[in-house]
């Protein structure tokens, strides 16, 4: 049941299920993939779900960009924490916090654009942007696919601006490495916070929240021992989170964000 | 064939897909709601699959607040530009980026999180919290429930995080209405902008991409049309972002966020 495994708890159970429900609950990153393509046929069903999530105000603030050219990946894989899987993998979604169509617009009917001049603006493209892709993610696993999302695209954004091309009013807020996932790769569904810790009724709930997180603690152990690593939940968001260094130069975002004409103010 | 009036196209089809793609495509908002209650098995199946989307670093840096108090409700929708369905609706998620449980367990360890200190860690509570919610969207619909996003949560960032008595480092960042649609509300498969428009093959190309957008503008006017609703999809863009007043106080969000203590450095 991937409920049990979802929450690393024997006794864990839905009372109400669908197909979709079981396909999230199972849901696994891949890291691993064979050597299949993903033809466009695919690729534009995977993108016309993506455009069919929920936007800002139908903005559509966003945009994507398929990389297949193996140089290309090799490259944004060097920009992004060298991780091999963006090489592998047969397609590289780059997507893409898009204001610049909507400046595109603006300048051609030679209005101003003074609302997207804040940081709100911003995160409705982020926002926007998380929504499409969420809902590709769903999608591509409907017709045989695995991904896994890329932060580390963020790591060097001006590059990443630079290798794509990308006009102004855009950011790469994230990638995702598709393909066909190659079933020797060792990968489990990795627990997840107990309920309790992230749904709150009528108002947030602190002490309720952290209560059970010393028995999370001990299964996240459990699970990353059983594939040779170590360290427990909290260990590792306080490594995360506890040093700027480990932004990997990610602090430096802001700048990164005004320096393209996306606001932060 | 959602794949047509998605593209607001008779002649768009896809050459792949799977039950959840043709879901996927006939995707709606749904603003009017039935009486029926959301009941906590559901709400608990749906948390679980918003539980099982990816998470940066399985930082899980969001939480979400169930309220079905109706004088709560009303509260809320009041300062969410005086929606209705919020208050019709059985239930209203507020998705929350929380930074607060890392900063809680970093208190408790008696030890720094200086990289929470950023904006690109606020970024990453919002992204973990959109993809978590396009999840419980997807496994709503699959059990007979309709949603809509309330952006507008965000007019009022203080008043809405005094109601749900939120923790520092927290913010409301999307709303979420959701019950059984009733059959009587008058709506369709909104047109999304072609996939030439989004849809860039290795490099950004802009031309490309604004090229068939005088088509889109027209099908949007047609669509907005059947409603009694005037406009064209450029209009709409323009009239949004064009003036901040149309930010309905969103445009204080950085110092709000600044004010939860959560960075936009």
């Amino acid at each position: 049941m991937p409920v049990t495994e979802r929450y690393a708890d024997a006794t864990a159970e839905l009372q109400v299920t669908s197909e979709s429900l079981t396909v999230a609950l199972a849901h696994r990153s891949v890291r691993k993939f064979t050597d299949a393509p993903v033809d466009d046929d695919t690729l534009h069903a995977v993108i016309a779900a993506a455009q069919s999530a929920p936007t800002s105000s139908n903005l559509q603030a966003w945009s994507v960009v398929a990389v297949r050219d193996p140089q290309r990946k090799a490259r944004l894989s060097a920009l992004s924490g060298d991780q091999q899987h963006i090489v592998d993998a047969p397609l590289f979604l780059v997507w893409i916090t898009d204001l610049d169509r909507a400046h595109r617009l603006a300048a051609r009917a030679g209005v101003p654009l003074d609302g997207a001049n804040h940081l709100e603006s911003t995160l409705i493209g982020v926002i926007d942007a998380s929504l499409a892709a969420q809902n590709a993610v769903v999608a591509a696993k409907s017709v045989g696919l695995g991904t896994v999302y890329i932060g580390a695209i963020r790591n060097h954004p001006r590059e990443v601006a630079a290798e794509l091309r990308l006009p102004p009013h855009t950011v790469a807020v994230f990638g995702m490495a598709i393909g066909t996932p190659d079933p020797t790769e060792d990968a489990g569904i990795k627990p997840r916070l107990p309920q309790s810790a992230v749904l709150h009724h009528e108002v947030y709930d602190t002490e309720r929240a952290d209560a059970d997180i010393p028995r999370y603690d001990a299964a996240v152990e459990e699970y990353y021992g059983r594939f040779g690593l170590t360290g427990n939940w909290s260990d590792r968001v306080l490594a995360r989170l506890g040093d700027t260094a480990a932004l990997h130069g990610r602090e430096k975002l802001r700048d990164d964000l005004e320096h393209f004409g996306l606001s932060t103010r």
